[in-house]
């Protein structure tokens, strides 16, 4: 830990924040002072609006340097030409820290690239540590602040820290965390990145006790040297999980007409990634589930995973993928395969994956595989067809049942990762994540499960070489 | 379309079935004759058990001889060594369509292996098409039939046709259609495949007019030969579908203790589908995309795409996904960029990815590109952060004000293939397929729509060249 305090803590917890283009019509700008209000930090906020008047029962100083007292942030949601000048007044009214949520600059073409040099060039001067232009700021699920209404009440503090280049998509992917169970520290979009950029962010969670796994979205670095500097330093104590966009030449036209990156070359990130042990998603899909993987799941001590199944294909598909991203399957003990046996029915093979079929063995495999010392990983799939559910109801039989309280049993070997996979009836995928809770994580496809509890074992493997 | 009626009609429209191994206790066998008289096919049951009596209102006979007229199917789900004595019974009797559901056969190592001989020789000597063992059966969503409880009310009939090997994974994964909007015209699962092998059911499924797409899921060929030869025959009529396990040696030995499959060298297989214009899915997750999409979706007459979205983040991550699986990104003509240039913000770049931003200018962009003749495919992502859409209530905005009738206006252009891929809240997520209806298929994840977009333009250059 860093004895000083990060910089970006007085965006995350700021003590006053002015609101610079408060409005009262729907827009940027409406919303926020009511969410704020109604989240506890009503009294922290200061609105500034030429009309000057009240607004949600605050008033609106016409300029910010009526605004009385010390300020620690500003939120600016003015149109871009104004932004040279307010950050002139925003220096003027010594404010260190700025969010600028406005777009209209680099990524608008020629007029908009020297507009936001005029302000990168003012920012420098007046040592001003300006987020964006064109994002949305940041969320902390600490205390409950944010700086963009862009937060629902279901959002759930938690261990990942997200990062992303772009407002919407940080948004969109924070809506999608509740229904998948993800928990969130905190969150920051960049924008077109004035001054403050990944790497800062970077530097931020490494320190930050609350995150345990950050999630990076990135059109392009904003700075290379900074960026690898950053990783090299947060990937030995953190797994970072990288979705970097311009991996083709029409993805790097893209993202320079959306937040004026320069994508570069894409051998380049993917070495730069490997080296540094980043671990890069193929998508927004794979995002998710390695975040909630890495969130919940410990490191494994090494790559032996054992798939304990009751649909054989299932086990098929699973170890299929497992092996082709690297693990290696278990070989079950002696112990391991004698417990199983003794309740086994006549057609069931004990061995690895381990498919119990509908022998009710589940739990009986489960709690063998805890024990065995070959095992490392475990991964399930455990869905039954849901009509057989429906109609063992009647005898008292459930998920729980079933399947059998796994999570409690989970505890017997904290040492090793799980992931259950359920695809099948949404209400049995429910209930399985009852009875997961939060010790087992349960994904919705195999496939997917494998290839996250390799990147998971690669993960620990890079970790454990750069901490011996 | 063949002239002469394919015998798998049998198994799904039987005018009679007798049920060998019914049963008043839970287990297989036991909802089933429920299950059909509910689903109006009472009359059709004939119940065997040696202890005879009666049994949900149906009279139970002690064996098949005893049977009064004659049987078109008989399921049979009594324990595995009496299925030869079962089996000739059945021929005694005049039966020639058997479903045995039992398992306990070449799954279990030599004793299966032998008893499954055994069985087939009767099969064969007495001209019985046997399917299974260890399998479920048909299910018809036509005329409501199954030979198995594991089908729900949800399942709603449509176009694609399903072959399992496995009827856990079978029966799973019907059981999670309706929550996806699959919709299944019939669906058969295999087990050991005795008689009746996936070649027969893809022939069946060629000539079958409720049928346009066939998912399949393969440990291995039964044969071969019969299955290059099968999959010839229909590929260039209609798309086929496949997960195929068993690709690495830990997968491969994993499916010979499941359905007793010799799952082969995979470079064979991956030779075989793609000389034969199969489209081998990577997993559950990618074979349930690619479903959706190529039943509802035409077949586009070319391979440029055009990307449509609110978030550039997710049009760059989606033309990178799009271009490596073979898809251009189409040149956008200037009556496009003209229209929709006319009403743009100065921050808005109208290129491809058509990045509309909160402009408001998506179903512009979308008329604009649906009547544009370079744009062969449409991808389009449309999110808005829900606490936006929650704030734009009031204002009587909604989704379909916000997006726009896309359903509607989607009949301009019935030749282009469109899918709206939107992660995010869940209930945005919902009304999005309210106003996308079946017209345009709804998936989670932009990247998954990209590369399942390339597949069907794949196929659709496949078919052409099979055609002409």
């Amino acid at each position: 830990m860093s004895s000083e305090k990060h910089f970006l803590w007085e965006f995350f917890d700021p003590g006053t924040v002015v609101i610079v283009g408060a409005r009262s019509t729907p827009g940027f700008g409406y919303q926020l002072p009511i969410w704020l209000q109604k989240r506890g930090h009503g009294d922290k906020v200061r609105l500034v609006n030429p009309r000057g008047g009240e607004m949600h029962g605050l008033p609106v100083y016409k300029s910010i340097g009526d605004v009385p007292g010390p300020m620690d942030l500003a939120i600016v949601i003015t149109p871009a030409p104004t932004l040279p000048g307010i950050l002139e007044e925003i220096a003027q009214a010594g404010i260190r820290n700025v969010i600028i949520e406005s777009a209209g600059f680099a990524e608008t073409g020629k007029e908009g690239v020297a507009l936001q040099r005029k302000c990168r060039e003012i920012a420098l001067d007046k040592g001003l540590r300006v987020m964006g232009p064109n994002c949305v700021g940041v969320v902390n699920t600490e205390n409950r602040f944010a700086t963009s209404e862009v937060i629902e009440d279901a959002l759930k503090p938690g261990g990942i820290g997200l990062v992303a280049q772009s407002g919407v998509f940080g948004s969109i992917l924070l809506d999608s965390f509740p229904s998948k169970e993800l928990a969130v520290s905190r969150a920051v979009t960049l924008g077109n990145r004035l001054v403050v950029d990944e790497s800062d962010v970077l530097d931020f969670f490494r320190d930050d006790p609350m995150t345990r796994v950050v999630v990076m979205y990135l059109e392009g670095a904003a700075d290379g040297a900074k960026l690898r500097t950053a990783l090299e330093r947060i990937t030995p104590i953190k797994p970072v999980i990288v979705l970097k966009s311009g991996r083709t030449a029409e993805g790097s036209a893209a993202t320079s007409s959306h937040t004026g990156s320069m994508a570069g070359r894409d051998d380049i990130y993917d070495a730069l990634f490997a080296q540094t042990g980043a671990i890069r998603a193929s998508g927004v899909a794979e995002m998710i589930d390695l975040a909630a993987v890495f969130d919940s799941q410990p490191l494994p001590r090494g790559n032996r995973i054992c798939i304990l199944t009751n649909s054989g294909s299932m086990g098929a598909v699973s170890i299929d993928v497992a092996v082709r991203e690297g693990l290696v399957a278990a070989k079950l003990s002696e112990d391991t395969i004698k417990r199983v046996r003794n309740d086994a029915p006549a057609w069931m093979n004990v061995k690895n994956p381990l498919d119990v079929g509908p022998s009710g063995l589940f739990i009986k495999g489960f709690e063998a595989v805890l024990d065995d010392p070959g095992v490392d990983i475990i991964l399930m799939f455990a869905t039954v067809p849901y009509a057989v559910i429906e109609s063992f109801k009647a005898f008292g039989i459930n998920a729980e049942t079933w399947i059998g309280p796994l999570a409690e049993l989970r505890s017997a070997a904290p040492e090793k990762p799980m992931v259950a996979a359920a695809f099948g009836h949404p209400n049995w995928f429910k209930q399985l994540r009852e009875i997961c809770r939060k010790d087992v994580t349960v994904l919705e496809f195999p496939e997917n499960g494998a290839r996250v509890l390799a990147a998971l074992a690669r993960y620990a493997a890079f970790k454990k070489s750069r901490n011996t």
